[in-house]
């Protein structure tokens, strides 16, 4: 090998110098408005879990130590490692976060904890906060449009094995490590990797988002301290992508950054439903809004959504609230309804059984079409009074209206979150998020949470 | 698939029934005196990590509060899970630690800090730690035997990745989940097990030691408060067997007991080399037992060792205490100068250039043969007086008389800790150890260490 090559960082070397030199300026206002988006949305998700079995626990055994120095959003302390654990977990609780593509993964719930929970240690301010999590997201979607869909059929769970890697490239920018120790929280993070695919259904799937953003703090502490690893554990022989994604394509030999951000493409889920049923829910809660009908107007309606669905959102007669989530039909005619699909509360064995929801779902057909986009929907309302109404959405799209996109997120939090804070702090922690990048410290944030 | 079937538990399921339900009976004599070799060896090589730096580092980070409930070896205290991260890296840096041919790794480092943790949470006695330990090893070596050499090939550690479900079946039985729990605590462990070959040569290997033990704790923890997972991880589609060793055997239907227990074949080592050294370090020791030699009485040696060795330990004229580590050359003449190759002290750079020391290997010659087993050598020493002198050693071989086995370990174990404790605590400690079967409190041995 000749000296100059021996010279050049690998990908791993390379996007270990991005995260410890980009500079500020290249995170844009757009990623940062993106990054309180996201925020805002973690946040509400992992407090809204307040009270699943699975993250009290996970308190019970790894927090509780009132003297410890951070937060848990259940309001009680933890040591920092565990505070990401736990605020992890609980942020995927509810299977409710967001999702990005390119990852083949939620991005938010393995960046933001450990974030969260090293910022806070570190007396950071809003602004370093939001850029942690652009960076965050940047390294997860950047190795996952590379080896994800790959990672995903070998049997592995993105959200907990990139997600690690993602969590330590935030903290490592957090910390400002320079860039051989960023590497090396990058290899410590790539060795520490885990997460089976076949415990989907099981507590362990957001253990998986607890125990990125944990590993993602170790990491990044470890190498802080002089802790060493492989620094070029994404793309050596036998290293992360190899045994991650053994049919995946190989990395770049570079990693190149690039001027928009992977942030901006951030989906979030707005009904606490089976992600397959999003797109149907909002092509009929565009029907009800354009043309101002309800269940009451609707003489039958027809589906078509594609072929993966079938015989996993098609149960026709659902009898519990579980059910519920997976029945297309059911949650159709509960949109048409009015009744919101994001609320926690509305999926219970009484809504499931409801007899004028129960009616009205028989005259809903479902339609799958093998060659359809995986998350398109189409729905066509024939309404009493003889009109047809055909709206069709895609949740797989990126908003563009970001001030509407901010409204849903608001009204989605708002439904989960009050019933745990109240009004009055989830008032103050909507202003504390709102504010992020102009707050010089966290206090307000955590107050809120508290 | 017929109703019969499905109540057959699979592998996962068969293996947590043995975990939890094995009578002690079955753990006979032999194997518990196994398990106090074991022990005394990780325990030795554990303390004379004290200091190391990545011990250091992970102490900084993770232990050090006065109040928690588990001791650290280096004689503060952790809580449960971060004590047995810190012992176990503390245990693997060195890599002076015990070996399992059938699980391609190290059985102990894993195991006995996990079970150490928990036991002395758990106020366990003496003979319920050294039964842990036994079932700890089983599980290992039983996972090992099918898919360890196809893990190993394919990039993994089994130190880090079997280890942890070996350290969690050890914490199950101590914490006496019932089969079901047991499952989970296999499948929690399953899903957390990782760490990358590629990280040899750095503190991530001895990382992967300490990780393994903690997430061992972690999945028995949260098992025994109901954490659920995947309860036949180990073999299902896409679980750990097949992600961990996609070119590898699939693991049998049944997991069947057998008597004689796998820790009875744990292999020690006796000097702080490369292991491919050991052999003839071995076979040189047998010379100078059995003819009365010593290095003056050497005109010429000849070693043959097996090809792998080549590239590896068979540096000619090493500069650097480093260096020896890899010369079977220098080390041959140490040992037959009656130097201790077990003493850490005795690999510093003066000893490496010692001149009478480096005129005396100039005489030693090294032979490889491609087809010979790769942990087997011999020598052929020819005296001043015209003798020739041959011997041969396998350290690949278990040992059958456990009584000089005893006493290499102690001499070994002297050597290492001393330094560290002084005479009185590691004579305090070896008594402990020795009486362990029949202590009902574990306090004696944390009273030598602290």
């Amino acid at each position: 090998m000749e000296r100059s090559e021996q010279a050049a960082p690998g990908y791993t070397g390379a996007m270990a110098q991005w995260i410890s030199t980009v500079d500020d300026t290249a995170i844009g206002p757009a990623a940062l408005l993106w990054a309180r988006h996201a925020l805002l949305d973690w946040l509400a998700v992992a407090i809204a879990a307040n009270g699943e079995p699975l993250v009290t626990m996970l308190t019970a055994e790894h927090g509780g130590d009132s003297t410890a120095p951070c937060t848990l959003l259940g309001g009680t302390r933890a040591h920092v490692a565990d505070a990401a654990l736990i605020n992890g977990a609980a942020g995927h609780a509810l299977d409710f976060d967001d999702v990005a593509s390119a990852m083949r993964g939620h991005p938010t719930v393995p960046v933001a904890p450990a974030a969260l929970a090293v910022a806070e240690l570190q007396r950071a301010g809003g602004i370093d906060l939001l850029r942690a999590l652009v960076i965050g997201h940047e390294v997860e979607s950047r190795i996952g449009e590379r080896i994800g869909d790959a990672q995903y059929r070998f049997g592995l769970h993105p959200t907990g094995t990139t997600g690690a890697i993602g969590a330590a490239a935030a903290c490592a920018r957090l910390m400002r490590l320079d860039p051989d120790r960023s590497a090396h929280a990058l290899g410590l993070a790539a060795t520490q990797a885990a997460g089976l695919k076949c415990m989907f259904g099981t507590m362990a799937k957001p253990l998986h988002a607890g125990k990125a953003a944990m590993h993602g703090v170790m990491a990044a502490r470890l190498a802080a301290r002089g802790f060493t690893a492989n620094t070029a554990a994404l793309e050596c022989a036998q290293g992360f992508a190899a045994t991650q994604a053994p049919d995946g394509d190989p990395l770049p030999a570079r990693f190149e950054p690039r001027n928009t951000m992977a942030i901006e493409k951030t989906l979030f889920k707005y009904h606490a439903s089976c992600y397959l049923t999003h797109s149907t829910l909002e092509a009929v809660a565009q029907a009800r809004r354009k043309h101002g009908i309800g269940l009451d107007d609707m003489e039958t309606m027809a589906i078509l959504v594609s072929g993966p669905h079938r015989g996993v959102c098609d149960i026709a007669q659902p009898r519990t609230g579980l059910e519920i989530k997976f029945s297309i039909q059911h949650l159709a005619v509960m949109a048409l309804d009015g009744v919101s699909t994001a609320s926690l509360d509305n999926y219970t064995d009484r809504q499931a059984t409801d007899p004028r929801l129960a009616r009205a779902r028989e005259r809903v057909a479902l339609h799958t079409d093998q060659g359809g986009d995986r998350n398109a929907a189409v729905v066509e309302i024939r309404t009493r009074d003889g009109r047809t109404l055909r709206e069709s959405a895609n949740v797989a799209v990126p908003a563009t209206d970001l001030d509407r996109q901010w409204q849903q997120l608001l009204a989605k939090a708002e439904a989960i979150v009050t019933p745990v804070l109240g009004g009055a702090r989830f008032g103050r922690l909507v202003d504390a998020v709102q504010a992020l990048d102009r707050l010089p410290s966290l206090d307000p944030l955590f107050e809120a949470i508290r």
